[in-house]
């Protein structure tokens, strides 16, 4: 985002261009090793251009952090059309997207990393500024999933399901980000499948639960994220063990699956 | 934990007492609400002497965050015998023994929220020195679940699901404290059951986690929460649609259930 060459722009041009430059950096590496020098570098202009915009980097990391919020909640919007598995898998490859594009950023906001440089303190107002951006992502996302299952007045149940799950998805997609050990396609269509299984543990011990959730998944579709994984985790419980443990009695039966 | 009548005591008998006094307030209250009088009242002491053995507020809360620490990490402890998933239901109940003593406390802790009072600075080295101690219980933790799967050198699948499994039950414990509306002793077989829900996906889609979970639940016996959720899930998608849906075609087959 390097112009290189200084060029006038408005005041809330340049304050837009500021911030993109800023999340930019702050992204691609933690922000407590980005400097103000860098930032007024990558925009073309002069150190003290970029304080007349903003008082200083922790509230340039503020707004590059409001930015990237918006832009995380937009990608969770999603046409109410088709089947909910496939619906939630296309999301899943946005926020997958997202994560992949603010790497160390991301990480570094989410485990609580420092967004100042060390030695320095942090005001309580910022504390509670990146808090309650966080947990406006987090509400994006709760109220996107509940308006896809139609339901406006949920039970604790799955409010408890689906805040969780969302807990999920982040830590998930943290553990991936060390070390990228598993392709993220994977994990996308993983955390589709843990939403089902997660939603099916809590409908199999609570009749409210069930009498949601069955019409919502009347319509998935016989090749669908959520009919694949019933197979297979069906499969999983019919199969024979793969080789008689010799410690035991020979004529104890065949135990079910790892779910059994 | 008020003593009411001054009695001397040793340094050290002192700066634990004092520890035990504060970790019991900074359990009951958002820790910014507790105050350094308070806790001298509570200890039967005067202010100076707590500032004698104390620097300020925030070195006492790091002593009561530590002891904290090591106590909910011992009670991740448990006897390598009889069925995992027993197992595990006993550690959660101790889990949530532990969140129930500590509530307002541990909301505070896990959503990053205050540890001194508003307006005041948090030097980094706090927030370090929290997120390391937050970290080391989560890597307890870990590594007692590794051990019970008797597991030493776990692939990244299998690693991803014990960690994301971990913070799922760190997001039920904070949505449960928040209202109580959910009776504690459903999550705790609920986390025991999501954990077997949580490995059985992995498993469904990777021949590794496969061979390497299926020796582990051999032992699990019929009357055991593995059984018992596979039992229920089997019902669950075997159970025909319990009215017909009116905008349907008449000769449309009956769907499976909410997993398939």
């Amino acid at each position: 985002m390097t112009t290189g060459v200084r060029r006038r722009m408005g005041v809330d041009e340049r304050r837009q261009q500021l911030i993109g430059v800023a999340l930019d950096l702050f992204s691609r590496r933690s922000p407590d090793e980005v400097s103000i020098d860098e930032i007024a570098a990558a925009a073309g202009i002069s150190r003290p251009l970029v304080y007349h915009y903003f008082p200083g980097k922790l509230s340039l990391y503020e707004a590059a952090l409001k930015r990237a919020a918006e832009d995380l909640s937009a990608r969770f919007a999603e046409p109410h059309e088709g089947p909910l598995g496939a619906r939630l898998l296309r999301v899943m490859r946005r926020y997958f997207d997202f994560v992949d594009e603010h790497g160390p950023g991301f990480s570094a906001l989410m485990r609580g990393g420092p967004a100042v440089p060390a030695g320095e303190s942090r005001p309580m107002s910022h504390v509670s500024a990146t808090n309650a951006l966080i947990d406006s992502v987090r509400q994006a996302a709760y109220e996107q999933i509940l308006a896809h299952l139609g339901v406006t007045d949920p039970p604790a149940r799955l409010e408890l399901v689906i805040r969780s799950w969302i807990s999920l998805a982040e830590s998930t997609a943290l553990i991936w980000l060390d070390g990228r050990r598993i392709p993220r396609a994977e994990l996308e269509i993983q955390l589709v499948h843990d939403f089902a299984a997660l939603t099916a543990v809590s409908a199999a011990f609570d009749d409210g639960m069930r009498r949601l959730l069955r019409p919502m998944l009347q319509d998935e579709p016989a090749d669908g994220p959520f009919s694949d994984l019933a197979t297979r985790l069906l499969a999983l419980a019919a199969e024979p063990e793969p080789e008689p443990r010799p410690e035991r009695e020979p004529e104890r039966e065949p135990e079910p699956g790892p779910m059994a």
